[in-house]
């Protein structure tokens, strides 16, 4: 039998202490039969990862991290790397990875500056002029704010701005399509206007901002202008900057077009000599809403469904008619800049060629405090954190790496290149890569493989929510259950959903999980405000400076200092992990709610359309509307998926939950006796076991897990809103084959597994 | 046997005529033993109410009636009584009277006008200033429209205010509190600020305006500012009049607070002494969302729930402080005026003492063009037609009464004088009370008694929409499918609920059925926008034009002539029938429903208390918010009822049924050779039946069956908001005696109709 251990939250010093370090109480009584057994405070037993005799070692540890990070020094960090435009390319983002690499380097890591090419795009000339009705030119500039003085700064910054966008100079009428998404443009079709010839302006939100252009030149448009509505960050929101943290009303998102490759010589000199990327013709650009004001107000003609309506005070009109022109002119400077990764390396004494990789961009649209600086700092502090670990005698058991990246803002560029120089061995060498990027005060907030949630919820559960003095788990809990209630207003149980949801796009994880599988995880804070999961009030403008940080995004850097505390925790028992502490059994109940919400968007497809149908043959959209406002008559939809067999992945996913259920007994047997041995076969199975859900081929990948967007099984999904049969049975298999792959690795581990056990 | 009839509709001639007179059809073939039922194409075999020997003779009339409504005369009525200031007191308003008088003496009719006397407070100052942070008066003018001649008519009119307002001069901080109903205030309790000793601004909606000030001082504010947001009927809605027909920056909202009785001489001479009301003393003002913008934006503090953000490009602060301080002045003159209500009456030959009562008012809070007077010029269209056919020799069954109301606006004052005359005689005579007010283009919206379903459905299914070309009937059963999608977007079925709902407050209507249960109805057409089911884009303001109304209300009055169409044929099918078509099967199945909401109501209420218990013990509200806008924790919320008892209900209910069922048969087996005789007895129990929902004591009454509301049973929907078990056991005792007394009057219905039937 194992022996126990009791994390007893202090309820008394809780409000006095970030992170809860109580007596560690042996409880040779209690019963440890199920690992996983929480006592009735959900506080954990046991550290999962690490055997018994362990146990103690890495509390005692974090508790020593925890003691070097400190927040005046992350404070004076953000300070310094946001003092001037830090965009990839600008001397002092140089200045910034430069400084990022001393510090590694004095803190005891292997440093190593990663130095390469990209095609980048940034703006020589950008105008917009509105020619009918009548001719006004358009300030397109971010003044300064006199209470900030780094918002005075306006030399050598990258404009308001679509990097990549196509050379232009187009005068055509201008369309008001809503988010520029593909229901607007069915909406638009019901209104019988074609966007064919004309410039749109779309708004910034309902889809990334690449997809809009895209979208609008598929349906014939010569320009796309994307502004931000008051609605989404202006003063709907709150009071606006510098009386709040909203956007304002001159403040610009800047913005990445998509190309297909800025890292491949070859196609990037081919763009230099076209001036616009390969699926872009027309012109694109950003617009703050002071901006947009006067282009909106001038349109005429039909209104669109209620939802077209933005917070400007004026009545959203479709236009599209001559009446309304727009001139836009643009010219970039499209040319090879040189990006810098920095990568500090701590090398493991057991396992160096294992990794546990943390990372965060140090490239930023402007000044760039929310994004992603204040993260970087965050980052620093943990290093800094380390270093005093490792020079007081302690190394990692596997190498820990920190790595600053360049260029995210340009899609990604830093993290891509770093993968795609070698992707096999980062596939096999890195069991864990911890993102960061924009982060602020409110509730944490996780995204990751499911099979982490065990990990997640034991940190989280043992550290401090400055703002309210509870956990970060036990706050994470409230705010689910309050939004369960919000959706639902009578939910039998607000019991939240503690499984990690799965990662999404937008940031340096992508190239690791999504084209490797590598175990991934990306943590935050921020207030998630109306479903925005990434809010930041003034997302990608001049105006996300290090005062406007200090005062809205965290005062006193009190959640830097939390993030740092949460993601060092992590590194360390990743990196001193007996065994990796990645709980399949979760994946399992994962990946079955995965197939039930796939069997219920598909009835949901079916009821829909025969809805839809029923609503035609009563003509009751043309009946319904007022004659002058009806947008014509909806399309049928597809129907679905008739008899949507799931059973071959539903069978597969079965089993994998037994052989998880059988790992699960497996390590609730690990013999301390063995804790000096290496587990090295296991650790190796459990690491690689999400790689099985990518199919690789060169630099091409499919997932059949999780999408980009982190929709679960996406063959089936599309399969399903294609109403595809055929589709729908081969995805099922493929899903079921890597399910059973994944289940076969698991298997292997179980059985290296059984060496070091009991029985 | 009986003989049937069907109505065929002529598919290709739909489109030339508002009206269907289909060739009547023999079809002695037709099974007759259900008289509801309906051919597949929902048309009516039969008239309801009508003998088979009669249905030739009422169709026909119909159709005569018909030929003698005049769109163009109905537009030059409504240019003509909306070309000066109309409201009660005002010159133009007795022309009218007069007007409407002669007319009607013209047609055939004994015209009566009635005059009485009511305290009238209308303004004579009304001053608004911003006094902190800044000093600024406030203009609350509204100014003319030059393309709309009649909005320079300012001489003679009243201004934006609030009717009854007291008269008070005060200087407060300012305190902005959404609508200013209930929830609002729990919300501002929970921010921990109070409106005592301030003045508060509210929105116009969300609550009768009356009841806006009367809890604003219960919370002890000193003043009361209601102002139309634009989110509501300004530009959030769509272009504002004179671009589209959208209430204005300047356009103020009129309306009337309470005065308990304006009608009594006492009463009403203490009123003019005190200058305020009984319940009411600091002053009330109207204000356009013009006039609200810079106290709004001059509020400072914190931010209030989500819903409190208003259309307006500011952010709305709550205020409070003494930062933001406003002065108000009003004075008014409190004094009697005379009312004139015009009563036309054409005497029934068979029942001279039962009364088809038409009413819509005539008075206007400025020209009226959309409320009322769009509806009296319908009116006066159905009195001439009526007129014709009287000319012609034909006299109704029934007597036909024409009444135009005067000082509605000041809360029903010309009904509520002509009721109380004479209650009794009123509750005795009266068979059928038609309402009509604000009415424009769009669906048909009718409420009323359920029991009227089964009239309204064949009136309906035999007039033609103009904009549509479909029947009435047909294009609202379209909306309700819609509707009903939009609601619960994978609804299984979209059948529309073919009953009617119970009449409201807020019109003439009231004191008819809500003081004596008299059976009333009130038709009309209208958009009914975002759920606002009056929905008048310029309503109470001085935009409310015969030019506004003629471009947006009903272009071309085709809904006008329409309505009188379907009035029309309501008031001729009463007036005329054998046996008055009430179908009580349908009122039983509506009290049922209604059983099931209230159970569902009480459900719900303790499902809400439990979830919202479980959240304030996992401290949800605090840990959910950010600390700089946490609301406070609210309260916990009473539990409903446990055990809801409803069966003795239920069982009346099903004894009610099981005689309507009895009634069903016997009036199926009506013997035509009877036809001459009269049915006097089971009309007078058909007639009086509702009446027993009713409590009258002098002149109190309370209703058992529908509030002022609309909410059925609301005794026992009281018990349940208050968790009152006794008072629910009670409610639903007294509920069941007066569905039993109902019952027993059907049941005298039917036992006097047996003498007219086969068996």
């Amino acid at each position: 039998m194992r022996k126990s251990f009791l994390y007893l939250e202090n309820k008394y010093s809780r409000l006095n202490k970030r992170t809860i370090y109580a007596v560690l109480v042996t409880l040779s009584l209690w019963p440890s039969t199920n690992i996983f057994a929480q006592t009735k405070n959900n506080e954990p037993q046991s550290v999962y990862g690490f055997l018994s005799t362990h146990t103690q070692d890495i509390l005692y540890r974090e508790q020593q991290f925890d003691k070097n990070i400190d927040r005046n020094q992350i404070d004076k960090w953000l300070k310094q790397l946001t003092s001037a435009p830090n965009h990839l390319g600008s001397s002092h983002d140089l200045e910034n990875a430069q400084f990022i690499a001393k510090c590694l380097k004095g803190w005891g890591f292997d440093v190593k500056i990663e130095r390469f090419k990209a095609l980048v795009s940034y703006p020589i000339e950008q105008k917009l002029e509105l020619v009918e009705p009548n001719k006004q030119s358009i300030d397109l500039s971010e003044p300064p704010i006199p209470s900030d003085p780094t918002t005075s700064i306006t030399q050598g910054t990258i404009p308001g701005t679509e990097a990549y966008s196509p050379d232009g100079d187009v005068t055509a009428p201008l369309v008001y399509v809503n988010q520029g998404v593909e229901a607007d443009y069915e909406n638009l079709a019901r209104l019988n206007i074609s966007v064919k010839n004309k410039i749109v302006i779309v708004r910034s939100t309902g889809s990334g901002r690449m997809f809009k252009p895209l979208l609008a030149e598929k349906y014939g448009a010569v320009g796309t202008i994307i502004y931000s509505d008051p609605i989404e960050d202006g003063y709907t929101k709150g009071d606006v900057y510098p009386t709040g943290a909203w956007r304002p009303a001159r403040g610009v998102q800047r913005g990445t077009l998509i190309v297909k490759d800025a890292l491949d010589p070859a196609l990037g000199n081919a763009l230099i000599h076209n001036k616009h990327p390969e699926n872009l013709n027309g012109p694109v650009l950003a617009l703050s809403y002071a901006s947009a004001k006067p282009l909106l107000a001038a349109l005429t003609g039909p209104i669109g469904p209620r939802n077209w309506q933005g917070g400007l005070p004026i009545t959203y009109h479709v236009g599209g008619t001559d009446g309304t022109k727009v001139h836009i002119r643009t010219r970039s400077d499209w040319s090879w800049r040189t990006l810098y990764n920095v990568i500090g390396t701590m090398t493991g004494t057991e396992h160096p060629d294992q990794y546990v990789i943390r990372g965060v961009h140090h490239d930023a649209w402007v000044f760039g405090a929310w994004d992603p600086l204040a993260n970087t700092s965050a980052m620093l502090a943990e290093a800094q954190a380390i270093g005093a670990l490792h020079r007081k005698g302690w190394s990692p058991k596997r190498t820990i790496e920190f790595a600053s990246w360049d260029g995210e803002e340009l899609s990604l560029l830093g993290s891509r290149w770093h993968v795609e120089q070698n992707p096999d061995a980062v596939a096999n060498q890195t069991v864990f890569y911890l993102n960061g990027d924009t982060t602020s005060r409110g509730y944490l907030s996780v995204g990751g493989s499911p099979a982490m949630s065990t990990l997640l919820n034991q940190v989280s559960s043992s550290i401090i929510d400055p703002e309210t003095g509870v956990t970060l788990s036990k706050r994470l809990a409230a705010k689910q259950a309050y939004d369960a209630a919000q959706r639902q207003p009578l939910l039998a149980t607000l019991e939240s959903n503690t499984l990690l949801p799965p990662l999404q796009s937008g940031s340096d994880f992508s190239s690791f999980v999504h084209k490797l599988g590598v175990m991934s995880m990306h943590t935050r804070f921020g207030y998630d405000r109306d479903g925005d999961e990434e809010s930041v009030p003034i997302y990608h403008s001049a105006y996300d400076t290090y005062a406007h940080y200090q005062r809205f995004g965290d005062p006193g850097m009190a959640y830097l200092q939390t993030l740092a505390d949460l993601d060092g925790h992590l590194l360390l028992r990743v990196a001193d992990a007996d065994i990796l502490p990645w709980h399949y059994t979760e994946l399992a109940t994962a990946m079955d709610s995965y197939v039930t919400s796939l069997e219920q968007e598909n009835s949901h497809q079916t009821q829909a359309a025969r809805q839809r149908t029923r609503l035609l043959a009563l003509d009751a959209y043309r009946l319904e509307a007022d004659p002058s406002r009806h947008l014509g008559n909806p399309t049928e939809l597809l129907p679905g998926i008739e008899n949507l067999d799931t059973s071959p992945l539903r069978k597969a996913i079965a089993q994998f939950r037994s052989v998880a259920a059988e790992y699960d007994i497996l390590y609730s047997q690990l013999e301390t006796v063995h804790a000096g041995e290496r587990l090295d076969q296991v650790n190796h199975h459990l690491a690689v076991l999400e790689q099985h859900f990518i199919q690789r081929d060169g630099k091409k990948s499919r997932t059949l897990l999780y999408a980009n967007s982190g929709s679960p099984f996406p063959e089936i999904q599309k399969a399903i809103h294609a109403s595809d049969k055929n589709a729908s049975i081969l995805a099922v298999q493929d899903a079921a084959t890597a399910v059973m792959a994944a289940s076969d690795e698991l298997k292997s581990a179980n059985d290296a597994l059984k060496a070091f056990t009991t029985k």
